[in-house]
């Protein structure tokens, strides 16, 4: 009986066309990692759960992959843990690998596995697709790619510098208008210290975090329920209205965070990065912005993310300082800065904006039609001939009807057709037309190789 | 505490060097899919396991990894089930989904799914990670890359004659030397014809296959033993010892198989290929060889295999014609003919034989040194000129000892060395260092950027 084929919800199929923009996506990226020094390197799909379980959080570990052992997965359960159905306790008897949640942790277990063979400072860029048990929703796959840059060993900010240069020529380079907003780690713990909460610094960045989305007073009124006195929340106030340049920012908040040793050490640190940034003339704008809190689980020092400026949607590339990406692994006292690119949503930008180069949508420059063996064997030495000089070519296969051919040449968006009828083979010529200006002239293999070329 | 990083086994890092030699590979054999007219698709790495269960044998579907189902992945198994232990029946109800096998369900199952939209003849290309439970041995991973290249949609020999070209192409940019074993799973219906076996043709295929390992008499025992007569022994005899060229093969599997229809249309079918081959002028040489039997179950027509003349491996890359591909998924009648490269195998065969360019081994072609924030500002800005001129350049990020940053430069195999000290930021100009040469000279950044463009 035949079965009616789909796929995993959540997960998705790549077109030729889709495939082609996501490799011009990809190709840009990978480009500019390399023209700075990144280096590629890959690890497996399935890591070992030890690796992957307990880094992601409790919900993190539920959104794990879990792949079913070989052989009998039951041969370490007896039937009462069976029957008692403690699902954890089960998963780790029937399971011992999962599928990389995301790149972060395979590159500290790569870094701690190999580090005899590393020379540090490393730099590494690493372009897979990662897998969540997450709900599916537009824009949220289950699978999908991320594309990372980092270096370790190194706690120079001239990688902060680095990182705000590549990421500016990627979007050069993809023609996207973005704006790198960028706060520090040590401005929110002295922020949070200033204003007398030092160990409140989580609930206060998480209710930060989202004055661009509910505005300043909804943002005091969380921080009320959580239990910051008055007086703490009126502290608070001039910090998330700063206005002004960069240049004014800063200097408000060397004003207000004098008192805290690590606040401006973290100001400082941000003005580094931002003369030199500055220093070097590029593209995009750099902004400071202190409700800016990604990743505050993991970050220590400057925190990145970048927006597009033309189109509505959440942040499409971020990044930040950690100091203690390895410490899990045994391997204490390693910095490093990172960057990530997400694919999916740039996909979505580039879509919106039509942002893509003609010649991304073509397969081949040129078909030859079919009008039988004779013709068609020759047509193939010519195309040999046109793929010797780097001219992608092809033969219509099958001696099928001219309209029929003309048609599909006209769907793969085909620029030039090329016509070796009785003709043609006798006088050793090529009928060549030109699909988009519907013209046509007779020439000679050397003449196609040259206009084509 | 902390955990001793490792890797689940039979699974591979890839290091930078690795992965440099491994994209060249990848890259030469995209390059040529692209030449020929191949379009790329990308499937996700997670099936239905109703999608992949019954398409490679029973032995298949064990080596199936499955993907436990999120959340109470016991929620329809009775306590009854679960004490029963009835293994494949519980697999059934804790996974809906594997990881794919190979690149070819997935893709007969994307050709199904997605028929309305695609315009056949299509030729795609896939190139992925495939997951297979085998025990790991040498040269046998448990994850390991695809690549393979399909037309489907239509029968004409154009076709095979296009994927052979396509073989000699790959194989001579990648500078391995190598032959091309060509069959007929026509010729083999028809000698098992001829000798009176028609029934027989799986344990008679599955014999002969071998000869090149255990040679003729060893055959003709398993043979014995399979219960075949004397009598057909001797008669297949002649067609296991062909020989001579190419045409006098055929001149001679002509004369044998005159009584078996599909024999001679086989037959017809190796000349039509082997001449067209030949006709348009290849490197490598396409040999006859009715012992080779590979993908008996699914291939109908051509059997294609190449070996690597310089190093004893395995066949490197094969393929056939194939008349059923999506007919499982309710789709029939759709013939194609398809290739695989072994990427594994390829890249063992060039390190053996050292086969890479020497600037595979580059990241970046000049690195400066750091002598302090002064000069390091001044460095970025001219590491961001040479990449504005396409060359990849990086800065060292710390002010570390000389001899340090020195070390790291010949460690990564950086060709240049650029230098810009007190003297050379006063004068705007860079001491260059050419590290294979030894030499140095004072240049400007225009000049830099001509040396090394």
């Amino acid at each position: 009986m035949a079965q009616k084929p789909s796929i995993p919800k959540g997960t998705r199929d790549f077109s030729p066309i889709e495939m082609a923009r996501r490799n011009y996506i990809f190709d840009t990226i990978k480009g500019a990692f390399r023209l700075f020094g990144f280096k590629q390197i890959e690890t497996p799909a399935m890591e070992n759960l030890s690796t992957l379980m307990g880094k992601y959080g409790e919900e993190g570990d539920k959104l794990l992959f879990k792949i079913l052992n070989s052989g009998d997965f039951l041969k370490s359960c007896s039937d009462e843990e069976l029957t008692g159905r403690n699902l954890p306790k089960l998963t780790n008897k029937l399971c011992e690998k999962g599928l990389r949640y995301d790149l972060t942790v395979p590159f500290a277990r790569f870094v701690v596995q190999h580090r005899a063979e590393l020379q540090l400072p490393f730099k590494r860029f690493q372009i897979q697709p990662v897998w969540r048990a997450d709900r599916p929703q537009k824009g949220r796959y289950r699978e999908f790619y991320q594309c990372d840059a980092d270096m370790v060993g190194s706690d120079s900010l001239n990688n902060e510098i680095e990182l705000l240069s590549l990421i500016d020529l990627v979007f050069k380079r993809l023609g996207i208008n973005v704006t790198i907003k960028l706060n520090n780690r040590k401005i929110l713990a002295g922020i949070a210290e200033v204003i007398g909460e030092a160990d409140r610094i989580v609930d206060i960045t998480v209710a930060i975090d989202k004055i661009d989305k509910i505005g300043i007073e909804n943002v005091n009124a969380e921080l009320r329920e959580k239990g910051l006195s008055e007086k703490s929340i009126e502290t608070l106030r001039p910090l998330l209205t700063l206005s002004g340049s960069n240049e004014e920012k800063v200097e408000q908040l060397k004003a207000m965070l004098g008192s805290s040793e690590t606040g401006m050490k973290g100001v400082e640190e941000l003005e580094t990065v931002l003369n030199g940034f500055d220093d070097l003339g590029h593209l995009c704008k750099a902004e400071v912005d202190v409700s800016l809190a990604r990743g505050l689980n993991y970050y220590t020092g400057i925190i990145i993310e970048v927006k597009a400026n033309d189109v509505e949607i959440g942040s499409i590339s971020g990044g930040g300082r950690y100091d203690n990406l390895t410490g899990v692994f045994g391997m204490a006292g390693l910095s490093g800065v990172g960057v990530s690119f997400g694919a999916d949503r740039i996909y979505d930008v580039m879509n919106t904006l039509n942002l893509y180069p003609d010649s991304v949508a073509q397969s081949v420059k040129v078909i030859f039609t079919n009008f039988g063996d004779k013709e068609a064997l020759q047509s193939m030495k010519y195309i040999k001939t046109l793929r010797e000089a780097g001219i992608p070519a092809e033969l219509y296969p099958d001696q099928a009807k001219m309209k029929k051919q003309m048609s599909y040449a006209d769907a793969e968006k085909i620029p030039f057709v090329a016509i070796v009828g009785e003709s043609e083979l006798a006088e050793n010529t090529i009928m060549l037309k030109n699909m988009s200006e519907g013209t046509q002239e007779k020439v000679t293999i050397e003449e196609m190789v040259k206009i084509l070329g």
